[in-house]
């Protein structure tokens, strides 16, 4: 039986009992100011420094909960928003949390035809070919991946899934407000839009299933929706869930019941802002600034108590 | 009335009677062989060397064309999938392409949720605060967007439109093959959702229409759906369509004569490989691989002819 990356975030998820992945999406206005001060006085208020400030503070934050989750999600926007010394900082983010034994979803929602895809999957989780040499560029271990261009948009990322043994995780009912503005519509065969999105992700992921019975071709489906999430788990019961919205956006551990299958597996739940910078929460108040590092890690204590009680 | 960017684009189509954008996305199977030899050989075969080829031969082409055509569209999936040297190989080619007159819609196609979608809109087409200083960082003029997320995740590229003088442009209807997996279902409303989608577009553009009628939100429709892009021009008439899909992909002129308007106004139409490696095509191999920048241009020549007889 096949043994993929799949089944070994499912593996680190049961080992650690957390269904848990920290969020890196770094805003220079939540970064504690001792941090910033050094290295804008040093080196100016450059897009560099603000690189090397953000991944300074994502180095301290993987420091303090790379063994309490199986999984770290960088949001490629806010490093590719600096530019050159903003995808460096991805790129030594990506390698760092590796290097600390974590999973790293790159959150990159490219969505693009075959031709460009393969370009995208190429960089991203396989290899680029440059006059017979092979390169990994990116290598994150999962990447998301926009479903709106069809099949052919998402076969080349399947190819290297297979190749690779890496992973997708496609939008199918996202967490945001606007996600019923195309999502939600009924179809003509009475069902919404992100049921037919669901079918189709099963489909595209029905070669790439695990011992656990989960594809590394997986959906994200938001904590804010709770009754479709537990439509969705019923009808796509081989495809792990990438869950954003809690915290923050509003979904709570009542919100996720639904989307665990009956062996408590089957999602990995988002956190970005009420880990990494929770000192700003009242409830982390106390660790102060200058402990931002120990009060993600209380968060995340709380958070796998909250959602495995 | 609003002068805006829209405005400047059609304008430069009426002046140059040429509603064509060249689509910069270099493969290197498909660059000449001199171009690569002389660079690999003193280079290496790495992603850096592979930059500069790609560059190299951006700036020829670019040479070649800019008095011909309005606008370039670098696809920055075949940059990004160089890691750094193809981003910065991304902006260099579009410093250059402005510093040639020309427009550059960047062909991105990015999608998150708002916070996020602000992040990509600040670094693509608006600038980004860093300790309250601004930076430009990629500085496109357009980009493209992807839907699916819903109007919250559009809205904070329609802010930086208005206050930066920017443009988009949104999947609508796209050419590929599997446009039809999830854009081309029949709601419960007895419309497909692409048409639903031109709805969404419309209506996010309202505020942005320019003295032409035309809404710098744009749409990407397909040419190799001549119905459904027919359809869509007279449900959209202030939306100027981006048109992939003419020439390798199979559209032809007749297949858009329905997307423009009565004033012949409305579309550009996109061709990347039919014009950058036209030297590899039948009808302009005479060129011979040395003049490949040549045969694009002659190639632009009689895509010009071809749309506007």
């Amino acid at each position: 039986m096949l043994i993929n990356l799949m089944d070994h975030l499912v593996a680190r998820i049961i080992e650690l009992k957390s269904p848990i992945v920290v969020g890196l999406d770094p805003r220079l206005s939540q970064i504690p100011g001792h941090i910033k001060d050094e290295i804008f006085l040093s080196q100016g208020k450059t897009p560099e420094a603000a690189a090397n400030v953000i991944y300074q503070f994502n180095q301290a934050i993987i420091n303090h909960i790379y063994d309490l989750v199986p999984a770290v999600k960088p949001q490629i926007a806010l490093y590719e928003q600096l530019g050159i010394p903003g995808i460096n900082c991805y790129l030594k983010t990506i390698t760092y949390a590796k290097s600390k034994g974590l999973i790293v979803i790159g959150d990159v929602k490219r969505g693009d035809i075959a031709s460009t895809a393969e370009a995208y999957s190429h960089g991203h989780i396989g290899m680029v070919e440059i006059e017979g040499t092979s390169h990994k560029i990116f290598d994150e271990d999962f990447i998301t991946i926009n479903p709106y261009m069809g099949h052919d948009s998402v076969e080349p990322y399947l190819t290297d899934c297979k190749k690779f043994d890496k992973g997708i995780f496609v939008l199918v009912k996202t967490s945001n407000p606007g996600s019923a503005d195309i999502q939600d519509i009924i179809t003509a065969a009475g069902q919404p839009i992100y049921h037919h999105v669901g079918d189709l992700v099963s489909s595209w992921g029905k070669d790439l299933i695990g011992k656990h019975g989960f594809s590394s071709v997986g959906a994200v489906v938001g904590a804010t929706h709770p009754e479709e999430g537990k439509m969705l788990r019923e009808a796509m019961p081989h495809t792990f869930f990438l869950v954003p919205g809690y915290g923050a956006q509003g979904g709570t551990a009542k919100d996720l019941k639904g989307m665990f299958n009956k062996d408590e597996l089957g999602i990995i739940v988002n956190s970005s802002r009420g880990i990494t910078v929770a000192f700003q929460l009242d409830a982390y108040k106390n660790y102060g600034e200058a402990n931002f590092a120990q009060a993600a890690r209380a968060a995340v204590s709380d958070m796998r108590k909250d959602l495995m009680p």
